[in-house]
């Protein structure tokens, strides 16, 4: 059933014999079949042919786009069975959490068609003053038209609602963008199912061939080419540091400068302030553990560093002990990931404590908790580093002025939390306005995984947990990464 | 009067005796007091400052800071006497364009102000759905904060609107940034008078002394050392395409992004359609003329490329050479722009033909008007480079298939205008929309010179004419350059 093949205008292709295997994240054995990488020469034809479909693709009406979104999400519905037995093989994810994502992906591709339906045609319009002295004033409409051609980037941990048709596909497509899809490795077979879900959209809404393309490829190269390609207007990337950061160096070596949307992880600090644990111990326990390992804990907003109180450590850590000691070990998306898990945790304690773990499976990760003081996170920076899994670690210290050194210290954040009663929270203003300018989202008594998909939504922050504190890749706000303004002056 | 100083967290400071001058715009001879070359470390001690008063400004209310820009569009206007004795010398522009900008300049703080006091607080707010299944959604609120300090370049051609107290500067300002000013060397003078109000504003307001720099100097190394300071969280800069990519080649050297607001030039195209030229020879001719002369051609809006149906080319020059020849020379910015600009036209004599020239005098630039075909336009690169100053280049064409073959392979530009009844507009169509996407402003049978400061303006466009087409320089929508979207989740 599924081809291992590009997706270049229109036609499933490739021209080579150099391939590479999907593994199955449970097992970690190859699966069938082989996929096989893109050339330099494809690529370039679906850059190419991206941006010639761009001058027909960008004259649809927002109305036509909408219908195109929702029939992608209509499509992607319909291809719910074959997903749910290849995803969960490729990622390791249970069904449950495919499903979910799903619809989860398909509610974000109807959010932008239902934006696109109401909004205005023009942002501001000033009117034309012809009797103005000294000067007459002109009629002048502010419009946004899209940016062109865009690559995109799946991410390994959302293989749906970060991927093929994910936030920045659909984004893209809102905007009148022609996007050029660089599959993820992780889950290529994925990649495929949803990519000829839109092929089928792109045929029953007569949208141009080169809207779309799918690369399949295990090479940097292909990556690194794609975001120098000079018919490639922006850049959605969501993934790791070092791989963010490399494609940017890329990016740099272009004349024309581009925009470059890198979400590249954080550690989601969890700031519990003073006298707020002994209220609810064992309730704050369960929260935090569920947020730690839900999904392994490979969310980009896994609450990574948790700030407690040192008189109130031991109590919290009571509760905490037994969550974690009987917490299962779960799969991971890949096992390169699997690996980098246990190097993090490793490092992890290296420099700091072990409170507990959890359960051990092999070729599964086990839940972590480690901790250290705030003296030591404060001067250490290999504690302030993402371990992407289900560890966290939990830092005490003895006063506010710890947290507040802290804070001063942290790097930018997609979200950090406060937890504590209204009025210590109240009392402690100055700490949540500084919090405030680390982050992208800020959470007051709440976890930081989930993220809601709707207009209030910013999921994004300052460098370097984003490559640009300017946008969003969730949420309706997500479309003005892939617009620009224009200005009619006295248009017909 | 001028102390030729630095003015430095509340202090005019100085810690060296390496100093220039300011050149006298008309006769070229040195002008005093003398300026001294801010050091590195009082660079270094302007960025941190503006860090620390960041803290502070940045909690200001909305309210405070409209206060804070009316009044130093207040202590502006009680300026205009030095600002008219020093600025018409150190710039060569006459008095009645300096009170002109002037008032523009006070206008463009009036109107950020107004809009920062009917600005909603937030932008978007999804309200919790705590009996939503399966998950339930919590509350959010999407809002704005400032990038932090930025660095903001004068430009040469408007020493009050695009310098000290000009758009990016008073964006900065409303939006909640702290602004690190590097003075133009072309008017230094102008930049410490306006620097001076805005120092009484700030005491006036009780604003945090560092929420304002001024950076004397001559040397490049400083704008470099600036925009590669880690304190700066953005860059606003007006200028030439070699200065400007020069400072983004610095600022990607930086381990953290961040956004270069960069606006270098354009040739601004100005297309007439077929059967136009007939209906209105004279009036045109006298539109184009003054457009492309208005002082000295030094806007960045100025119309440097007309496409005229061949046909029509002899009508419209009979008409043009007379108004070209009786054109006054005027006085350039600085020497080293009369210079550029008499090489300008020394490269389109070589590659084009003279059509007709203005009036010469001594230290002064002539009105050029050249010609070439749309063949020869096509192939000849030197063609579509600026030339700053009062020359235009008439490219004549034999149908509109060369006219669309030309706006294929223009680069990004601030403006363009389609000039042509409306029937025929409605006509070429396609060409229209093509045109849309190489500009900035797509204008209908207007000049582009003359940039309303109001809420539907964009002034910038698609690379090179500008670094990041997603934003503008002048109007209301200029503040968005230093905002980011923070979304609250479960405020109390």
């Amino acid at each position: 059933m599924l081809s291992g093949l590009s997706f270049i205008n229109g036609q499933w292709q490739s021209n080579s014999d150099d391939c590479f295997y999907a593994i199955n994240a449970i097992d970690h054995s190859q699966m069938q079949p082989q996929f096989i990488n893109c050339s330099k020469e494809l690529l370039d034809e679906a850059c190419l042919q991206a941006k010639a479909a761009f001058i027909e693709y960008r004259q649809t009406t927002p109305l036509q786009r909408a219908d195109f979104l929702n029939e992608i999400a209509h499509q992607l519905a319909l291809a719910e069975p074959l997903l749910l037995e290849r995803t969960t093989v490729e990622t390791g994810l249970p069904t449950g959490r495919i499903q979910g994502e799903l619809a989860r992906t398909i509610n974000q591709l109807r959010l932008f068609a239902t934006n696109l339906i109401k909004q205005p045609v023009f942002m501001a319009h000033d009117f034309a003053l012809p009797e103005r002295t000294p000067l007459a004033r002109p009629d002048l409409k502010m419009s946004q038209l899209p940016l062109g051609p865009v690559a995109v980037f799946g991410a390994s941990n959302f293989p749906l609602a970060f991927s093929t048709a994910g936030g920045d596909t659909a984004s893209a497509l809102a905007a009148g963008c022609t996007v050029v899809f660089k599959a993820h490795v992780a889950h290529p077979g994925t990649c495929e199912i949803v990519s000829r879900a839109i092929e089928k959209a792109i045929s029953i809404c007569g949208m141009p061939c080169g809207v779309f393309s799918l690369l399949q490829s295990k090479s940097y190269e292909i990556s690194h080419s794609l975001v120098k390609h000079v018919a490639i207007k922006a850049v959605g990337f969501t993934g790791s540091y070092r791989v963010g950061m490399a494609l940017l160096d890329s990016i740099k070596t272009r004349n024309e400068p581009i925009p470059f949307y890198g979400e590249l992880g954080a550690i989601n600090p969890q700031i519990i302030l003073p006298n707020f644990i002994a209220q609810n111990s064992s309730g704050l326990a369960q929260e935090f553990v569920t947020s730690m390992a839900m999904g392994a804990g490979q969310f980009c907003t896994n609450p990574g560093v948790w700030l407690v109180n040192k008189e109130e450590a031991a109590e919290f850590k009571a509760k905490l002990i037994p969550l974690i000691e009987s917490s299962a070990a779960q799969t991971m998306l890949t096992p390169g990931i699997l690996n980098a898990y246990a190097q993090g945790c490793q490092r992890l304690a290296e420099h700091a404590e072990v409170v507990a773990s959890g359960l051990v499976d092999d070729k599964k990760a086990s839940v972590y908790l480690f901790t250290t003081s705030a003296d030591q996170f404060l001067s250490n920076q290999a504690l302030h580093e993402e371990v992407f899994g289900p560890a966290s670690l939990m830092v005490t210290y003895k006063d506010l002025a710890e947290v507040a050194s802290i804070i001063d210290e942290l790097e930018g954040q997609l979200t950090a939390s406060i937890h504590g009663s209204l009025e210590v929270i109240e009392q402690h203003k100055g700490l949540v306005e500084a919090l405030s300018f680390k982050v992208g989202r800020l959470i007051f008594n709440q976890m930081p995984t989930g993220v809601e998909v709707c207009d209030a939504m910013m999921h994004g922050g300052p460098f370097p947990c984003s490559t640009d504190v300017r946008s969003t890749s969730v949420g309706s706000f997500a479309i003005e990464r892939f617009l620009r303004p224009i200005c009619y002056q006295n248009q017909p």
